[in-house]
């Protein structure tokens, strides 16, 4: 056996969340079922947002009823930013949500109008509240790498938010770099001070593929001794509007890497592209990982399926 | 100023050995000009090998007049497979030459009818007269990770092959993966292996990236202690009649990469680009490495743009 890596799929949420496509809370569903029978149990799978300002969100309360009747055994996160979602969440059947913390000021406030030193009495409440009921909570240290407007973010402005998540009791921590733009050196720097400073089993990794070079950082992230990365399938979470603007890591991507290597992941990776043509029609565009084409044109044999 | 890391193109060779689209000699001319204006000085330009068995090859002493007497500092580097080759190459004006040695039985005996071990005599009188005349010789130990018909290669067979090519006086070895089958955790494992016993001054690596594993491996190999990489423009090398089957890491991919890491490579990132619109149209079909999605649509910014 080898040793455990845990994948979050974060396409319900991430993938899906700017989408434009028409897809409905039924295609949702049937994603989320395949996503599941491809074992894929741990997910990122809705945020309780205002339904006017993130409308893709709007059935956020049926997702996670489907998933808490159909598969209570995954371990199914939904995003909160205040206690009347916490609050929506929990109602909903929700044991495990997700804040996130925008480390760069300016980032912050031009995603929520606020800095990341006004979001933390909110998300004081939340963690104290899901503390007490038993909810698990990750805390996103969003940007952790590199602001589109400020360029790299220092690190003791990182620590300081990420030690703030920590200090309230979050269950992990989830460094992220949403626009695709840091670097393997960075990341295992941040990475490798992250382990050491919280333990790696507090520990997960978001990428974006944007200058293609998710793999490699997952990689970093790897060698500095995370166990835990959130991954797309298909890639989803670009911006349709913005070519080249590529989504999360792909999960067929980091999945194949990850079996090559030796780690074990529970996922079937043949089933992640039923997942993928079953999405594809309703994108209307081409989706897939960087290995599709390989995939795609490949002959079988069991050793380069990743099985 | 960062740590200088050497970036061999292989595009004139690799890249269009088994192109089929019509490249002229005057077209690849131009392009190892406009490779050279980009700062690439060393260079995989051709092979003397019989032009019935690769036509495309035909014009290899040409070529190398061409950059002997427009680039005399450029490293060019030709294959050659025996001592007429050698001869050939020589006459040119070539003053490094590549000689592959395949790791496997039936990889080799697929691609020349000979295995290894019946290529050892041929090399050694190669080795022996480009010392005795002055001329720089590569070392390929190609598929030293993977055969497509026997699978992983087992340790020490790679290292028999590589010994006797160090031993012989070689100036460099360069194991490859020339199906793009090899993952970061191999790669890992054998540079870090060749570098203790061969020394990072004598190592080069040599990726193809058809399993989207291009960067990541090539982070495993910079990690391990190599800085010296083969990369072809636009990511050429791939059979046209296989997709998916990519070709050689792309040069754009990792010069991108290894900029925002901090290492210097002596080559104008924005430059390459040149070369991609040029070569193009030539061949036919969409070229570029995988970040060319993220370079067409990005913000125009020094940070992002590989200056």
């Amino acid at each position: 056996m080898g040793e455990q890596v845990r994948i979050y799929e974060v396409g319900p949420r991430d993938g899906l969340q700017n989408e434009r496509a028409p897809i409905t809370t039924a295609h949702k569903l049937a994603m989320v079922d395949r996503l599941l029978a491809a074992g894929l149990q741990h997910l990122e799978l809705t945020s309780f947002v205002n339904p006017k300002a993130v409308p893709m969100m709007a059935d956020a309360a049926e997702i996670v009823r489907h998933v808490r009747q159909n598969a209570p055994q995954a371990h199914a996160m939904a995003l909160v930013f205040n206690e009347r979602g916490f609050d929506n969440a929990v109602e909903a059947g929700c044991r495990a949500v997700g804040l996130v913390l925008i480390v760069s000021d300016s980032l912050s406030r031009s995603n929520s109008g606020r800095t990341p030193d006004e979001w933390l009495d909110s998300y004081r409440a939340i963690i104290t509240r899901a503390k007490q009921t038993g909810v698990w909570v990750r805390g996103y240290v969003a940007g952790a790498w590199v602001c589109p407007f400020e360029g790299q973010m220092p690190q003791e402005r990182v620590l300081r938010y990420a030690d703030f998540l920590y200090e309230q009791g979050v269950d992990e921590l989830c460094p992220t770099d949403p626009i695709g733009h840091a670097h393997p050196a960075q990341v295992g720097a941040l990475c490798e001070l992250f382990v050491g400073r919280y333990g790696a089993e507090k520990l997960a990794v978001h990428f974006h593929d944007t200058q293609a070079m998710g793999l490699a950082n997952a990689l970093a992230a790897l060698n500095a001794g995370v166990r835990r990365f959130d991954t797309s399938i298909g890639g989803l979470g670009g911006c349709p509007f913005a070519p080249g603007a590529a989504g999360n890591l792909a999960t067929e991507d980091l999945v194949f890497m990850l079996h090559k290597m030796g780690y074990e992941t529970g996922i079937r990776f043949e089933a992640l592209w039923d997942v993928v043509r079953f999405l594809e029609p309703l994108m209307g565009r081409p989706i897939g990982g960087r290995i599709r084409a390989w995939y795609e044109s490949r002959q079988t044999s069991p050793q380069e399926t990743g099985a």
